[in-house]
């Protein structure tokens, strides 16, 4: 029986994220079973019935008993907690990921609180909406999107590899780097664009004209502010677990507001057309050919199976991953139309 | 012959605004003839291959001669020129309409330069893309967007209806206002915005970890910078007709900023969870109930046709906006499904 029992994946939090993930893996893993659990009243039956997990269990320690693979997708400050809750209850040989937006305090909170024995890799699926919760969730939330991987230091290659097969079986591409270099990158374009975008609505709302402003407002105001419209607790627990970072790129940004705004000020029109003729033909540019190439600085994908299966790991634990790679394969091998 | 000749509308500049602005029209208005010119090399031909115009004038005053209503569609800063070119050749009682994105500058080059018995009604619709040029012109650029008219402190009624007129024909909601206060609220909701977006952009490019950046930049980055790919010479132009009004909203936008990264660095996290809070709710309420109501200071829908008619307008003119007001009237009607 036990022998056929479908391998397990646990989501904690079933938010838009926790939810998309859900749906997504169900659609391309669908041997997989996903059990969830989130702590707000109803979610998690609410989950069920929408289809983006399988089965709602009743806590976070029921959810991941006997899950070969457990996603944490609640909001960052509750990561420490959710660990705490779930280290006793980790089958052995367990793989934890996270989806939190910021990733060194939750790789710190990681190494302390999960059992040694726990693999953990942090992720980080650069992907959302305006939208939160489980009514937004979207199993194409993750297709051609960026999907940070960032392995802890004493992660199994096995760990890695599952890992990965969960991004690429979600449609997402997997970028590796470690976690103060992620931490700074989105503060850059993720954490600054999105207190850009709140101030800037706040500008005009806070204005005693905004009624007439309200009124000439079109898709240029509504694409630029549409960040402004995300969840409060997130952009909040962002800003309080990426402080340094974000202050240190919104520093930067400002000067940048502020070069444009002496440019027109002082009548410096060659240098502003410069200026505005940079940003343009550089963004194109970024839109048209995507990012400059970047050697991946781990190559997970040369390590063969039976290499990542030799190691320490209970015999149970390593039959559990396997099922799951090979899962995971298939599911990889069918989504591509391959036998 | 001339009885049954189409009433004519000229279109001047056929990038993003005047190519859409023939596209729309044409559907709208089948039964008026439009007749186009751009100075730039090959695009009056091209607009015309694309069915944007009926036909491509050889010149600015080839093109509005015998126009009933002319549109002036080019950059903000061409306008004078153009309107210096086309003064001679204007039909007694012929409207001038321009589009540009900057009104105080536009609406004193008419009074200065075209002729004392032209009607002027300037005009800004509330809409764009990033892409310009006559290839992304669209019919439907203007349905549901604000579409701002500034009739010029002597137009007549005749004038303003004949405007509403094209405004509701295309699908724009009309919105009176002066050109002062245009001029401030657009800087506000459309030219900070722009800037915004533009060093958004800039920080991120200019970084030297632009390649990792740019691996991770998602949906939130490429809406939120996506104003910055907006033609650099359209984006000059603004600045430069509306310098004083840019830096003010631009000034406000810093100190917004700059609340949020001192309540980052300082650790106000319940501070910054209610301003980020602010923003959310506040622009979700915009986007369902879109602009709190207005009252709009001119109530030219009362004016009957017939009151319209009363003035010294030459009988050709009279006959030639009539015939006008009825063709859009009709294609009005037509696209309600009304006989």
């Amino acid at each position: 029986m036990a022998q056929q029992a479908r391998v397990r994946i646990a989501i904690l939090g079933l938010g838009l994220i926790g939810g998309s993930l859900g749906r997504a893996i169900r659609r391309s893993v669908p041997q997989a079973e996903v059990v969830g659990y989130d702590s707000a009243w109803g979610v998690s039956g609410k989950a069920e019935r929408a289809g983006a997990i399988d089965r709602a269990a009743r806590n976070a320690e029921a959810a991941v008993r006997e899950a070969a693979l457990v996603l944490v997708a609640t909001p960052i400050l509750a990561t420490s907690d959710v660990f705490r809750e779930i280290a006793p209850a980790l089958a052995p040989g367990a793989v934890v990921m996270d989806t939190a937006s910021t990733k060194a305090q939750v790789m710190a909170w990681a190494r302390e609180i999960l059992p040694p024995e726990t693999d953990f890799v942090g992720g980080h699926p650069m992907a959302g909406k305006e939208r939160s919760g489980i009514e937004a969730a979207d199993a194409d939330l993750f297709r051609e999107k960026p999907f940070v991987l960032i392995p802890s230091v004493d992660a199994s290659e096995r760990a890695v590899r599952l890992a990965l097969g969960l991004v690429e079986a979600i449609g997402a591409k997997p970028v590796f780097m470690d976690a103060d270099e992620h931490d700074s990158y989105v503060a850059a374009v993720s954490h600054v664009p999105l207190v850009a975008s709140a101030a800037l609505f706040l500008t005009a709302f806070e204005s005693r004209a905004w009624p007439e402003l309200a009124g000439l407002a079109s898709s240029g105001f509504r694409d630029t502010t549409r960040l402004a419209s995300g969840s409060p607790e997130m952009s909040g627990d962002i800003a309080r677990t990426n402080r340094a970072n974000v202050v240190h790129w919104l520093d930067r940004y400002m000067e940048e507001v502020r070069r444009f705004r002496d440019l027109i000020e002082s009548a410096s029109d060659e240098d502003l057309l410069k200026r505005f003729g940079r940003a343009a033909l550089e963004r194109d540019n970024f839109i048209t050919s995507g990012a400059p190439s970047r050697e991946p600085p781990l190559k997970v994908e040369t390590v063969s199976l039976s290499d990542m299966l030799v190691g320490q790991w209970a015999a149970r634990a390593i039959k559990r991953s396997q099922e799951m790679l090979d899962t995971m394969e298939r599911g990889e091998r069918n989504r591509r139309g391959e036998r």
